[in-house]
């Protein structure tokens, strides 16, 4: 095991019935701006729901953070937050509406001299405060509700880029199962593949005899795989989608990582494709990894027959036959979630690849994976594996 | 799934060497009181480590506190706390060290009028203030380093009562493998059983389609059932060592019991044991879980049926034999670990139990399980099984 700092300081209610708790989470005479996405939560009355809960308070709105947000919104709220003096941010939405709230909070202490989209080009390593932040969670996916990250997107520039700190990690998060039974069979199915890939990151990679790290991020895949195609079947069945819901945030709370090495090469080669042809990032995800564990067969030799044997129950065969079928029944299992795996199925024909692959080096995304070793040629390699 | 809120805010800084960073924990002005037990820490050098970390730091110490610390000696350092102004406590040390410490943090806060077993009696929920604290872990068993719960026994009484507030978690752990090398084999062992029967706790209950938090506690139980006899042989195998310390916190952190129902009769059982008898913790737990199983049998009927197969492999046989397998192999590793599972091999001929269920009584231990349906007579039928 290698050594490492966990912090997981974000409180979670969780459960039908929650958001009702909500006013006891925010500081009484916070000035509050609640955050959220196209208004879906209008319609399945989880607005309301954060009304009732906050009567009496101090509230401002502030909508139309997109999937994948972008700068050019979210420096709308930024102003926003500034003219009005908001001290508490209220992300009501899916992972990107809380990446996006945590942009917000760290760029609403930016200067007007400086310009916040320098977050995106150090990472997050230079945010020095933040407005405290929580999130009322509608769509189990990122895990963003309960870590440091947000991944953004500058449209004028075709960037999409992750920063993380500390600071902007919410405070608390409201998961209720109930506010999932309303989402478009699309994005439950993106969120199952998101949350699945995010544990094949921290776990597909070598083994550095951390039993906890791969007990967990087996049981989350064993869940997710279980889940999954019963949640898109039976979307009010509350125990699937609390099963479901769960499992996308301990994908990416840190724990399963904690110690352990990791690759997140398949998120930054999907990240150009979403930045570039605007797929949804869990379909990104479905495209790449197939190829890419494919690609590093060797590389993750024995985490990939563990994989075969604990995940797939595959026993029998050669090491090498194991390893297909496992990589095989990866594919199939985005495949039966409605998420497909080929840039074809997209109506991607390849030609842009060279494009793809220059901003990847426009990214200094040269020395990819869990060895610092998956080269521009070898990423061009992945995407032509994957028309 | 059942509704839960889960708070973990203790940093966890996990790994050989970590001790050295501990003065980035405590605030810089701070008077700090380590406090510890017997003295092991001076002759592994773990106390020295920790004065070198705090070199210029204001720093004083308590040592003496027992296994199954006593509110007598920690009343002793309550008043040193008082006297000398201290607003910082580092633990260092094992379960024992770090219940106390709680106890000590809130009990300073008391008023020279109140009795803080008051703290005991009232289970830790009105404890209103208390000072904050930090743990080095040298003994990985209870979880305690990163939990809010604590056990004291009061001698004068012969009474072991438990408490709980989040007021008491500890601010950080830090976790370094190599300060356990030189426990005595015992003590490892009953870290182990510790670790393994808290999970066991929180598992070996009724099924709420809880997966997640299913998978977590099997692979807890799968990494001590690896870990825990190798742990014995092989004590300075860092590795090993490592996933032992960490499936302990884990197994206690409020993870794996959230949002599940939970048992914790075995450790009610077990805490009379010791008070009366001053048998180790694990010992007690040793004694009474098997027992208590097949007691249960009916009650915990499922989950026993999934604990067989997930975590012994246990697959033929007809129902009844795959569960008395279960139980048997539970006993099996007990013994294995060098603790044993009845009375008589601690020279208890089983004359006290009748003393052992008037003390359950006085402590209103009188409905117990994740049911709430152990009666005194159950528990008397427990007791004698396990002679």
């Amino acid at each position: 095991m290698q050594n490492f700092t966990l912090h997981t300081p974000t409180k979670i209610l969780f459960g039908e019935g929650q958001i009702a708790g909500l006013a006891n989470e925010i500081p009484a005479d916070a000035r509050i701006l609640i955050t959220y996405g196209g208004g879906s939560i209008k319609h399945n009355g989880v607005l309301d729901q954060v009304h009732t809960a906050l009567h009496g308070r101090n509230v401002l709105e502030f909508s139309g953070i997109e999937p994948n947000p972008t700068y050019e919104t979210l420096m709308k709220a930024v102003e926003l937050v500034k003219k009005e003096k908001i001290d508490f941010l209220l992300a009501v939405g899916g992972g990107s509406v809380a990446d996006g709230t945590k942009f917000i909070a760290a760029a609403a202490n930016y200067t007007a001299a400086e310009d916040p989209w320098h977050i995106l080009q150090t990472r997050g390593a230079h945010i020095k405060s933040a407005i405290p932040l929580g999130v009322v969670l509608t769509l189990p996916a990122t895990g963003s509700e309960s870590n440091s990250g947000g991944v953004i997107t500058r449209k004028s520039s075709g960037d999409k880029q992750a920063f993380m700190n500390p600071l902007v990690c919410p405070r608390f998060a409201i998961l209720d199962p109930v506010t999932t039974y309303t989402l478009p069979e699309r994005q439950i199915a993106n969120g199952v593949v998101d949350a699945f890939v995010h544990t094949v990151e921290q776990y597909l990679t070598y083994p550095v005899d951390a039993k906890v790290q791969d007990r967990f991020a087996e049981g989350l895949l064993l869940t997710l795989i279980e889940e999954g195609p019963r949640a898109l079947k039976d979307p009010k069945n509350y125990a699937i989608r609390a099963n479901v819901m769960w499992s996308a945030t301990m994908a990416l709370n840190g724990l399963i990582g904690a110690g352990v090495p990791q690759d997140w090469s398949t998120h930054m080669l999907g990240h150009e494709i979403t930045a570039m042809h605007g797929l949804d990032h869990a379909q990104t995800l479905a495209i790449v990894l197939p190829a890419m564990l494919n690609e590093r067969k060797a590389q993750k030799r024995q985490k990939l027959l563990q994989y075969a044997e604990r995940v797939w129950n595959l026993r029998d065969g050669s090491e090498e036959q194991r390893i297909d079928s496992a990589i095989a029944a990866t594919r199939d299992f985005f495949e039966k979630m409605g998420v497909p795996t080929h840039l074809s199925a997209y109506q991607l024909d390849g030609s842009s690849i060279p494009a793809l692959v220059a901003k990847l080096k426009e990214h200094n995304m040269t020395a990819l994976g869990e060895h610092h070793d998956i080269t521009l040629s070898d990423s061009q390699r992945v995407y032509e594996a994957a028309r």
